[in-house]
């Protein structure tokens, strides 16, 4: 089977920048399947990049490589990183936006090795001369180890902690999405019993119900979600509009 | 030959949604071919996934899996669809959205049979959980009355009917493109003769002519556009402006 | 290796257009693997579409079949055109838009054969009916020569002339990018020595640095950009904003 790579970048839809990054991919590994995740990500939104990074956890066929590049320290000192879960593998820069992959990790490496990048590396597109190039010799069959030494402390996006204190859950909202529903990083597998409260801003929204219509139109709701995480919604409404959430509110969640 | 499923949808650019389904279908259907059509339906907007479905009978190669999800129904009980045409398949919901599949249909089946769906079924992302898979199998050579009983009543937008009384035809506008040209129904093969007239809101226009330039700059005319079906415009203007044209508009053909 | 062809349009990503011309190169090259270089080209925009195309040159491996359609003067008697370069191909119209192809071209031919157009060619929609089966022949072997006459004067966009008096390069500016920044036509060959002064808009530039960082915050600089053309930018500004500057400005390079 042709390896995959899936590509979610901060790099926008109106530039060739995202074909450069094909086009290297393409020159150093001639079957790979090339599947675009989004390149809307909000420029050097790093924790956008990490959300859409944890929704393909788990996803695609094993094997594949994730290309996440959000980049705002381009040029600088952070490293450009390699993750290696049970399953798949992630590439992207040492900044967080691999939060979701680190959680899962059996393998974290620095992309060191020069034989494993572009012979002359731009200070401003690690995507085409540093990334691409990892992405593409690690789906061609290169084993991680040889990118570079283990990287023991790989920057981690502080939201994506998921604590518990005695019986409550916390964790928080990790992305807004279109309309208008919160939806945070707290799994299924998290929530205990039936009749949980969720606690967000004060307010006390529960219990966690099964479908938008077990309330009333207009009434909040929280649920779990097609991510198989919490979410927090108005139906027929916007829960972001009428509860005045945003993206890093903690989240509680109490027994019922 | 690998074989090829198209996709439309009202899903955006900005979220993994899209990524998600076709990592379902890529872990079914190793050696799929994806072809993104769009995703920027405005959202629920069936007739707008209708035309964009009507563009591509007869155009991909025979055997193409065409995946079409503007779903304002998930999670009710519409049926999910599956419609075989003497040449290629559709997937969709049965909402109206396959409507110009279904005007040339040779078998429509419901998708019912829980072998060929995710093990797990949300109630708010079918096109993951229901539609990917059933693409990835339909894909595979699983035959479509494998997939449920037949459907005999599927939903069909009126505006998609062409009717004839007489002399006249009549049909309506089904898309406004981005240039203000108003697009019908009513195919090249359903005009006779040719000195035809148009009529829209009371107005005439005609006789069809063969191109912009066979009128003056600013004066409206009828051609038979790339999509081979009878097209208003103005010459570099908008007819939508000028003649205050919309989406849904009767269109009369009468001969010259 | 199956054949690449890239993408580069200005039909936006709402409608079916790209999706159109896809289906017609996959049903004459069935092992085409198409990548998407931008489809939101402004309307029209033959410089912008150029631009794009100079990105992508050398990038891909060797074989890679460039499609570019920006095309205002469609069904006009302007000619179909293949570019053959000693590395890659070139498909368009011509008006310009394969301008950086046509300076490294060895074969320069009018697509003009009718055996590898469609039978139906509409006046609208060439990058359908005729470019996109040219993409397809050529990517499954068809020789240039097959397409038509050699074109010995083929449209230039005089901007991307790059010209030398004495001591001083003329370029231009081809392209703003999102950050503000404005990219010339001078590529690093073309400089020599160390403390090249840069000129535009009567502004003095230089000397030309290696980092965003060699200059303090605000401060404007020229570098060799990531496309390893001459670049003017604002160190954490907009160069458009805060010098004026526009794509088509003339840029003198001065020696130190």
């Amino acid at each position: 089977m042709n390896p995959i790579i899936t590509l979610t970048t901060d790099f926008g839809l109106d530039d060739a920048y995202v074909a450069a990054v094909k086009g290297v991919i393409l020159g150093l590994c001639e079957d790979a399947r090339l599947v675009d995740v989004t390149h809307l990500v909000a420029p050097q939104d790093v924790h956008g990049g990490a959300y859409h990074v944890s929704t393909l956890v788990n996803l695609y066929p094993a094997g594949t490589v994730h290309l996440a590049v959000v980049d705002p320290g381009v040029g600088s000192s952070r490293k450009p990183l390699l993750v290696a879960t049970k399953r798949d593998f992630y590439i992207g820069p040492d900044n967080g936006v691999l939060t979701p992959a680190l959680n899962a990790a059996k393998d974290v490496r620095e992309i060191a090795n020069p034989s494993y990048r572009r012979e002359s590396v731009s200070a401003t597109f690690h995507g085409r001369d540093i990334f691409a190039p990892a992405a593409a010799y690690l789906a061609s069959g290169v084993p991680p180890s040889e990118f570079g030494p283990v990287v023991s402390d790989p920057v981690h996006l502080e939201r994506w902690a998921v604590s518990r204190e005695g019986d409550v859950v916390r964790g928080h909202v990790v992305h807004i999405d279109r309309f208008g529903s919160a939806i945070t990083n707290i799994g299924r597998h998290l929530i205990e019993g039936d009749a949980n409260v969720v606690i967000v801003r004060g307010e006390a929204i529960g219990p966690i119900v099964t479908t938008y219509a077990d309330v009333g139109v207009g009434e909040r709701l929280a649920l779990i979600g097609s991510q198989e995480t919490v979410e927090i919604s108005i139906n027929g409404g916007s829960a972001v509009e009428k509860l005045g959430l945003r993206r890093g509110d903690a989240v509680d969640i109490l027994p019922g």
